[in-house]
């Protein structure tokens, strides 16, 4: 392959998104359309990236840094138009140029390199166009060529006979050609339309009255062209890449007892002998070892779940929880920045946020880290085999040593050493027969409000 | 349209439901079938609603309270028995009668309408049917009619030729005719066949023989006739409303990124840019306004959720949980009859009930609103930028004022006051070397213990 | 039918699984593959049970217990080979023999029944083969027999006449023959074929070669036969298998609400006109008795749940737990080892470990029975009619009387007498304007950093 730039359009208004987010930043699997078909272009290493932006460009060069170069389609007049727009941003570039939509984010690596390849082969392409054949053709424009992929002709829908619209091979919008052959071929294309737009794929018609040929290039998986227009659109991509995701992870050896209803993150790693319970959520940063379980109605993000762990029903990690291996994280509890130590445990009705839990220690039902005082965070720490008491809180910064003992109910603000019992309790008030007492007293006024 | 009663057929035994209530009682989006239906029918405004009941009447005159008359079928001799309980009810009422079914709830007010204009039309039919032309006609009555609708024969399918067969047109049950008609038509209907019933749809023949013609009208959604007689069933109409809903959701700019996991109520209202993460369920009487985030294994109902505003994972807003703009309620959170203002955060672990949280507070991991003394329930008042520190227990009636703290542990039964802080804790009691003791004594029990 | 073995065979390696896990052991509704072909196994007492293993015997061993004899196969040559194995455990037995897979683990009885009566039938064949009608036959040896069943000829799909793949008729493999025949025909297989094994269809080549002829009966429902392989093909079984459960709970008279996201085990126990909201998951042990609803989000495993109850949402019902008559356990509840007595209330944020929880009793949210001190469990026992206060800590053992308050926030270590009120409580250090102080100090300090 030689040197490329990827060409990515994105300056479509996106209307039926209705949404003040620019299309291609919504997400896909807990990360931006935009990125997914990035992170695929970038398998290629392209040596730059133009972005071609209408509204919202603010939003769009805020999400991309300085991973691409923005520049601005206004008006919008096309396709082809919105190549164009990218001539300045490579200027003095000799490579080739691939042309892809923000909204079409699943096409593969494999694909654009076929792309890429076809246009070098002996026959020297003008253009390549990347073909599919959907089930359904129906609206798409066909494409018209020969056994070698030699384009003869493309077709609008509404123009092809019916020989025409009888041929599967549809045309994606996808393209390939030499930067030097893409703007010049386009700055002939007209406008002669109802729409009265520069389309791209008007350069194939171009480079024919040149005498030079375009050749189309098939993928075998025609949902990889599959754009996203709509909401809907969008929760079918998401359910397509969560199929193939979830397909994957149970190849590789993890048991999801009811596939349907985990849904991972484009970044989740998950091991050999790891099982899955039904309704299990994973957001973005997430790694469970192998012999890991996660149990149902989990919700996991940016955390790193170690071997033979267990996890939940009820639990939600959130990023900077780490569990050592063989630690456990029981119902109704939250991680967030905290390590559980090595067999640790956390089983019940917990909030472990910014601590450091040390091996075989045991977290009470109830316990709270207060780590934030409304300004501040502040960190806990807790020793090996520490045991802490049902309902305690502990005002960090604290410091709870080995093997020492917080008694049930205790606010403890003050370190404890190790070895030693911290005990925090209020006087004990007894009153013999007051409970009776009001009972009889609330059951009266109870009846009196009756009335 | 003219002046017009329902009659609502519900006097099915509904023993495939299984059920001690009433099967067109059993809810389908959060709400019982029957309601769907006169909801409906509501919608064209009719002068009145006669339900005829069997048994279980109780329950439907408690469900109807005064929205509909009903009357009695005892015994049960057929729908066209049925329909003429519904005579004395509608004694001298002089408009149009349309027979519903309780338990054929998705019946759209526009077929309805379609129904009652074509009675009034040009050709002035006796009787009008609902047709409906099902995928799979098997089991269904057919209507044999000529082009304009008029109906030439009503057959039951085992009385079917194959000609007739052949034709997809199927009754559907429902009937429209002006009530004299009904009334008249129906005293002249006979049982003479082999369940000794008397049939509703032989006022088609008796209204033929009196040389008057019937007209059908034919849904173009067959769904909206389906009956319900099993829960098996019920779980598809569910199923059904649900799919609908979450594509008006979408189409009306929200995001759900696992629609087949959300469930929505029958009055769900959901905003633009809202996004809804796996397995989220609402309740009746859910509001989310534009921009908020409803995060995974969320439980939302009777609640208001304002712009901006963030709730879940595993948050639970129980009737009257009001959410002001931009603030937050987090994981195992539970609100019941609470404000919380706007800006205001309960991030975990948190029972906010009876309480008003003024904006920019910041209630801590934790914390217990104890609004219940077993008799009566009392408020809890929190001002604008306080600060309840993590475990605290707020003893209501009591007020916590503007920017006041809470220490951590707490447990406050007297109002504090603005700029105050309330520290409520127990004696530190430290035992150096206790734990030590006490881990070598329990594991020398322990030891014992396992001989 | 006469007294009969079943020869399970689970000697393969089950590489496609990729686990350490023995592939019959991997779960199919909270039970073992293996003890789901077993049960079924049982319903017509088998005199013994052989299970030929191979690599992971320990493993098998262990979850077979005094169940049934394990044989080892070692090399593995074949499925002829192993049942070969099985002939010095069935040394001296007169009966039949039934050879069944460890990982077809859906065979009913009645098909097992149907094998073995056939065997008897007038005939006598030697050998009865197991046939099933796949959707799509392609890769399965087809079984070509007459109208009487008697098989003409068993082919491969390799070897077959396009006629005889025009029959789709198939071999699932099980197999039924008198002992003596089994291991005398299996002892004269060759392995005389491309893989060098011995293959137990084999047998009925040998039968026909001595004169005798071997019988097909056939299987109405292919699924029954479908063998596991991989995680996928396991959560197809269980996909399979909660879909005839969730139908048979509503026929049986529960509704559920959306019953795709209701996940339940091999022995859960549902009642009439029990109410399942979306997403609830059931592991072992479970029983739900009428009239009682399960919200969503509930977790229930080895819990009784009585007459009219309501578990959750979010609640969490472990091994041990009993709800009586009427109870009520709310959101971010859980409950192991205890019994909530008739009327009770958990509603809130609470945990009940090893407690007795009187009738009419109401336990406040945030309540957690302290039960384990690090080494040993203990009882918390509360009477009847008490109110436990919010945020309480119940110190086990320990003991609260009827009708006794416990005020919120107390942490309680000795018992509580009947109609005693008990108030554990700190002191009220109250400093006024302390919080705006400190809220000036810390915003000065924030912006320091901020600079």
């Amino acid at each position: 392959m030689r040197e490329f730039a990827t060409i990515i359009l994105a300056a479509g208004k996106g209307t039926r998104m209705k949404s003040d987010l620019h299309k291609v930043l919504h997400p896909i699997a807990g990360r931006p359309m935009l990125d997914h078909l990035m992170a695929s272009a970038a398998e290629l290493a392209p040596a730059k990236t133009v972005v071609v932006v209408g509204s919202g460009r603010e939003q769009l060069e805020a999400a991309l840094g300085d991973r691409a170069e923005t520049c601005l389609q206004e008006p919008q007049l096309g396709t082809g138009h919105a190549v164009q727009q990218a001539q300045a941003s490579l200027e003095g570039f000799e490579g080739d140029v691939l042309v892809l939509y923000g909204d079409v984010p699943f096409v593969r690596a494999q694909t654009m390199g076929m792309m890429l390849d076809r246009l070098h082969a002996e026959d020297k392409p003008a253009v390549v166009v990347l073909g599919f054949e959907p089930a359904d053709p129906l609206q798409y424009g066909r494409v018209v060529a020969d056994a070698d992929g030699r384009i003869t002709k493309m077709v609008e829908h509404k123009d092809a006979s019916d020989a025409e619209r009888a041929c599967r091979l549809c045309n994606s919008g996808l393209m390939a050609a030499r930067a030097a052959d893409m703007f010049d071929l386009l700055a002939r294309v007209g406008n002669d339309n109802s729409q009265g737009e520069y389309y791209l794929v008007d350069v194939v018609n171009v480079a024919n009255a040149d005498g030079r040929h375009s050749a189309v290039v098939v993928t075998d998986d025609s949902d990889e062209v599959a754009g996203i227009n709509s909401r809907a659109e969008l929760a079918r991509a998401e359910a397509q890449w969560q199929e193939l995701k979830r397909e994957e992870a149970m190849t590789n050896g993890a048991s999801l007892r009811a596939p349907e209803t985990v849904f991972f993150s484009w970044d989740t790693e998950i091991g050999r002998d790891v099982t899955v319970e039904p309704n299990v959520v994973f957001g973005p940063g997430a790694k469970v070892a192998d012999g890991a379980t996660i149990r149902a109605f989990s919700h996991i993000e940016g955390a790193e779940i170690g071997p033979g762990c267990e996890v939940g029903p009820f639990a939600r990690l959130r990023p900077g929880a780490v569990m050592e291996k063989g630690s456990k994280v029981g119902n109704f509890v939250e991680m967030k920045k905290a390590v559980l130590g090595e067999g640790a445990k956390a089983n019940h009705l917990t909030y472990l946020g910014d601590a450091e839990v040390g091996p075989g220690a045991n977290i009470g039902a109830g316990t709270i880290t207060c780590n934030y005082d409304g300004y501040f965070k502040y960190k806990t720490v807790i020793g090996p085999r520490a045991f802490i008491g049902s309902n305690s809180a502990l005002i960090a910064p604290v410091k709870i040593g080995a093997d020492a003992i917080v008694a049930a109910g205790s606010a403890v603000s003050r370190d404890v050493a190790d070895g030693e019992l911290r005990m925090v309790r209020g006087e004990q008030l007894v009153k013999p027969g007051w409970a009776d007492r009001f009972h009889d007293a609330m059951k009266k006024k109870k009846a009196e409000k009756a009335k």
